[in-house]
């Protein structure tokens, strides 16, 4: 069905977000004859609006796709480093915590921004087209064919597909058109918890109200606000919270719940956010949901990308940054497999799922370390140990040094961060651990556990 | 929106299957006004046609609630009592072991049977309707109105539904609907074993081939035969096989491979199907869903129940059982919350879901024993150890009496089986335990056990 190499292949990818546009960049650049299909209208003529996004966190997988796609000084202008993050106590005070060794950073950029910048890169390649307001009406299973309605004009209109990228996010269409064949294995996992976006504005001289230059934590438990820098001297800032229970989305009903709650809990921030009541009831309650499936494919012609087959809860910072390394990985594989995309598309699928999976599970996991960090003096004990450790052991790494300054699998992160919590389980029982937290019992411990590898 | 004990109610059953079809007779039985859909022909006029079912065996569950719709005399005529399983070696050796005391059985009925008598049943009430070929298309989340397509005349139909009743099955279109709502959750997860029906005819003089008074069970580790006995003499036989692999459906090419496979591993069967190589092809090999969702409603007015809700592998014979439980439950509140939907609906979403996701896990563990039976030296150890201790103790009752002789709640009987699971894995650790198997040991670790329950 496919034919290596020929430059004047047509490929399709559905949706036209992050890792849609990013992946029509990278194949624009092999030759593909690339048509990219988008539901929502185009955002450069429509104008973003946020409300609906939690800021993104562009780490090492992110900036190794777009510099392999070529556009990561175009990225870079957009994006402010945070080296580390700040926590900020009920009580007002902040303790700075670097992500990782001296000039590492996680870096703060808006989806919007990002989007728009990576849809006039793709599109200024001659080879890729856009066409919004195009909704996936139907999937052809049998041929190569997929058919979208022209929301504008109500028609239907059959392309011919021989591939398919389907990059269509979370509630992929493509997706669910799967999801009705045999043995398709598939979940879809909501939390308890739902977000929403609020504002921090810059000064009136447009500097940032807090130090732009960290990720902001206000954790509290079961719930937290995250806020992060933008460039124009704002912060985005996301509120975690119960949809149910006690302190819930659901038991703020008045501007005056609004601001009991957060002078309660988040008394620093709230004179940073003069908008703060109108924020909260104009933008929406959103929900969190994780997304696996099997196979990431159909046959040898269409295949699920980011979101589509593994969208992940936001609490590592890696949703982009793992759907960015399918577009890195599916690259090297046009490489290593000679463009034969009846190869390519099940190794991918294959092997890429593990990684899937393991990105899932570590961001679950992330969620409730961030927001017990302030609650668990187990927790505290744990990360201080764990850093006298790497000061000592180079080579013992934090997880999440390597989920986020490193390229290495997310499946191999993953038996790490087992192999690590089975350690700190063993040290954390040892006799007297808070205060003989340094000794020799420690490194002993950790002596067996290295030399078990 | 609903308004208790009218007797003039409407409510809309979706799906004419074993479940739809008996809860109609509930509903109608208490004086509602109820249509059901069904997306199939009438298979009282069509024909039913085997070749994609497997025998069903109803136990108490089951009984129960056929009992209370007034019509368990009707079903026990097309019932064949089996009080144990047979279990074939290859040797071509039978033992015979009790499923329970004596006088305890589990019934073979065929699916298509059973579900004709039920149809006959609920369409003999003047308050309930029938429309076949009428395929759901849309579920209207905002008012109470729901979209069907006569697949005859290709018309779309909006009929009022202020209650709907979703019992349409493991792919049930009305959860499709749902699945796309906000914060549902939502699995469905294939073995990797497929199953396809087989059948040993009757002898020539109407009498069956193999003893009648047994599920007959052909354990081979990672793959099994099961029979069922039906009244006309023949039984309906279930050959379970994963779908790749070395012994695989795959691997299963040509009629040479069918009579070699059969020949290896079942030869005392191969004599008893005289069509095994016809029956092979011309019968589809279907694979195995788990479904689990929540919540199982829509707002107060729509429900799902049985396999909408909780698709489960059919290892132990508990699918139509916990179908048939669930209209015994709903019935029950009915009674209990004075026919008032708004809150029968959201209660019995609740408090049922556990039961769903319990049996789901326990059909899941009984497929590994199921095939393992004779594999695997320890669990019949296990087994041994087991009836001893209950003929001791008769209050230790084995977790399959609980589910299968017992009304006991599905997710009570979940957490008997990791008690005893934890029992028994203390026992099998004991000092020479194969040898010393009804000792003192055995009983002391026991008598502990007990103590902390």
């Amino acid at each position: 069905m496919t034919n290596p190499n020929t430059s004047q292949q047509k490929a399709v990818v559905v949706g036209a977000g992050l890792v849609g546009s990013l992946w029509a960049v990278f194949l624009a650049r092999r030759g593909y004859q690339v048509e990219v299909y988008e539901r929502r209208s185009d955002m450069r003529a429509a104008g973003y609006f946020g409300g609906r996004s939690i800021n993104l966190a562009m780490s090492e997988r992110g900036w190794k796709a777009v510099e392999k796609a070529g556009i990561r000084e175009k990225i870079e202008k957009v994006a402010i480093a945070m080296p580390g993050r700040m926590m900020h106590s009920i009580a007002g005070e902040t303790t700075f915590q670097p992500y990782g060794k001296e000039g590492q950073a996680i870096y703060s950029v808006s989806r919007g921004g990002l989007n728009l910048e990576l849809l006039d890169i793709a599109d200024a390649f001659p080879n890729v087209q856009f066409f919004f307001d195009h909704r996936c009406a139907d999937v052809d299973l049998e041929n190569p064919f997929i058919t979208f309605e022209d929301l504008k004009t109500k028609q239907m209109k059959t392309v011919e597909a021989p591939l398919i990228f389907a990059a269509d996010g979370a509630f992929s269409a493509v997706r669910y058109a799967l999801q009705r064949t045999d043995r398709f294995d598939y979940t879809q996992f909501y939390l308890e918890h739902g977000y929403k976006e609020l504002t921090i504005p810059p000064h009136a001289d447009g500097s940032h109200r807090l130090n732009p230059a960290a990720l902001h934590i206000w954790p509290r438990g079961n719930f937290m606000v995250i806020a992060l820098p933008n460039a124009d001297g704002s912060f985005t800032c996301t509120l975690f919270l119960p949809f149910e229970g006690d302190t819930s989305f659901a038991n703020i009903k008045t501007d005056a719940d609004v601001l009991a709650f957060f002078q309660k809990y988040f008394p620093d921030a709230v004179p940073l956010m003069p908008t703060l009541v109108q924020d909260f009831w104009q933008n929406p309650t959103s929900s969190l949901v994780t997304v696996k499936c099997a196979p990431w494919q159909w046959q040898q012609r269409i295949l699920l990308i980011g979101d589509a087959a593994h969208a992940i809860v936001p609490f590592y910072g890696q949703g982009m940054n793992a759907g960015f390394e399918d577009c890195t990985i599916l690259d090297a594989m046009i490489d290593t497999l000679q463009g034969d995309w009846s190869r390519i598309i099940p190794q991918f699928a294959r092997q890429r799922k593990a990684d899937g999976d393991a990105i899932a599970e570590l961001a679950q996991r992330n969620f409730i370390e961030m927001r017990d960090l302030v609650a668990d003096p187990k927790f505290l004990l744990r990360k201080k140990i764990a850093a006298r450790l790497h000061e000592r052991h180079p080579d013992f790494l934090p997880v999440y040094s390597m989920v986020t300054f490193s390229n290495t699998p997310y499946r191999t992160a993953l038996l790490e961060d087992d192999a690590q919590n089975r350690l700190f389980e063993k040290i954390l029982a040892l006799d007297d651990i808070e205060n003989d937290w340094d000794g020799p019992a420690v490194e002993q411990t950790f002596g067996q556990w290295m030399m078990r590898r």
